[in-house]
């Protein structure tokens, strides 16, 4: 993608904080969304070395003309207590990857993985409300993910992990915040479900096959997968032989620029004035 | 000015820290050069508040993919201190306006203010070397010039200030760095020159008049004027009556940009290694 831009002296700044940086693609994505809604900003790629991010993370939240901040692997845990509040996915998960500056100054941090998901879905004209689902990782996406699935009223959230002792606390956690929602650590492939979502690293490598022995599925499970790679996961290829409908990596990619882009704007109004006045 | 660029994760950063930082031209200015040069980069604002300079400065140079900065006001000497080496006059003035990472990682500083206005006499065809010089101004603009003018084989060099210890100071600091121009502070208007430069803030607002009585200028004389106005200074007004020769605000910027440009791209090769690297 490419976009005409005026990069001058009066240009907001977004920036992606991550270790690496070189990979993401929010630059691209932002700047051109900014540039079609007449917004003069830029996103720009802020590649900060993992031992530095204490010394680094509030000396760039302290940037005049800074107005967000998206954050990558491996920051999303330590940027929780540079924010002056947290959003209500933040606070529950204890990680956030969205911060905007208020009119204030203070800065605003959330955490949207989860909720890109959900959009990801609903762009595709899937619900998840009411859904019984199978969850695979309890890392920094399932958490996530699960906390957004739980928000938009899955019935109930099985959530399988390697590492059982993770599933149960995330399980312990979010069940505290949806005691609506049935939400328990589980072994694979629990019973009754009609939506399958992989939020762990199974199905990066080319050759990786299903997050679990999951049997046949019927048509009418919805299945999700994180993973963004360049030919569909091994779940993704199972759903379509199934007859199941999905939602990708990219998918959950474009939900969360929307779901971001929302987030940005809140603040726009106070913001623009800010900058008037710093000019 | 417009320039289509593509911002991506790997685009490499060059910042100009300020207080303010609206006002400056530099982004527009690099990006366009950095994108004829088929250099993937850009040069971003970064407005660091006054009072935040020294948490701010030394994170902002451990970001990773920052290959340069340029300064401006109010951070010329402050900057001084976070450079791990001083260019020759850096080191001579106390104060620097540009920043560029070594492949060691380590950040070489330099004052380009002066050069920038010898360089843009040199572009005019004009010449400095021999040059009995009366310069109006010891401040920050004015010392970077005095330098630059010292450096490129001026034959003498009259430092006028309403702060005449100021001058003296100047005097004697590049007295020692080149003994064989001869400089001294000195009352308007200094007998036997054959060149002016205005570096006082004089001419700066439209209804100001010369930075002293000077009188009838010879039309050899050359006249220089660090002001960038929208009209021309009282001072070009009159060396453009009295058929001298000129160099004013913007042929000092323009001279300086190629000047920028060198001392940024004498890392080149080693950055990019470094990028490759990185990413």
């Amino acid at each position: 993608m490419s976009a005409t831009l005026r990069l001058t002296g009066a240009t907001r700044l977004y920036a992606i904080v991550g270790d690496p940086v070189a990979q993401v693609r929010s630059p691209e994505v932002f700047t051109a969304r900014f540039a079609a809604d007449g917004i003069d900003a830029v996103l720009i790629p802020v590649h900060v070395p993992a031992a530095g991010f204490d010394a680094i993370a509030p000396a760039l939240l302290a940037i005049g003309n800074l107005d967000g901040v998206l954050v990558t692997i491996p920051f999303k845990a330590s940027i929780v207590p540079y924010a002056t509040r947290l959003g209500r996915a933040a606070q529950c998960i204890g990680a956030a990857n969205a911060l905007r500056r208020e009119a204030d100054g203070t800065w605003t941090a959330d955490m949207f993985d989860g909720v890109g998901f959900v959009r990801g879905a609903q762009r595709k004209g899937e619900h998840v409300h009411g859904r019984r689902v199978a969850l695979f990782g309890a890392g920094g996406a399932g958490s996530a993910i699960a906390y957004a699935l739980a928000d938009a009223g899955a019935r109930s959230i099985a959530i399988v992990d390697v590492d059982a002792s993770k599933a149960q606390r995330l399980a312990a956690t979010l069940s505290r915040a949806f005691p609506d929602c049935s939400i328990a650590a589980a072994a694979p492939m629990p019973d009754g479900i009609d939506m399958i979502v992989n939020a762990s690293p199974v199905g990066m490598r080319p050759d990786d096959g299903l997050p679990a022995a999951i049997g046949p599925l019927d048509a009418g499970t919805l299945v999700g997968d994180v993973v963004i790679a360049a030919r569909p996961t091994a779940l993704i290829r199972h759903a379509m032989q199934c007859g199941c409908r999905f939602v990708d990596g990219r998918d959950m990619h474009g939900g969360q620029v929307d779901a971001l882009m929302q987030f940005f704007a809140a603040a726009a109004p106070a913001r623009r004035v800010a900058g008037a006045t710093s000019s």
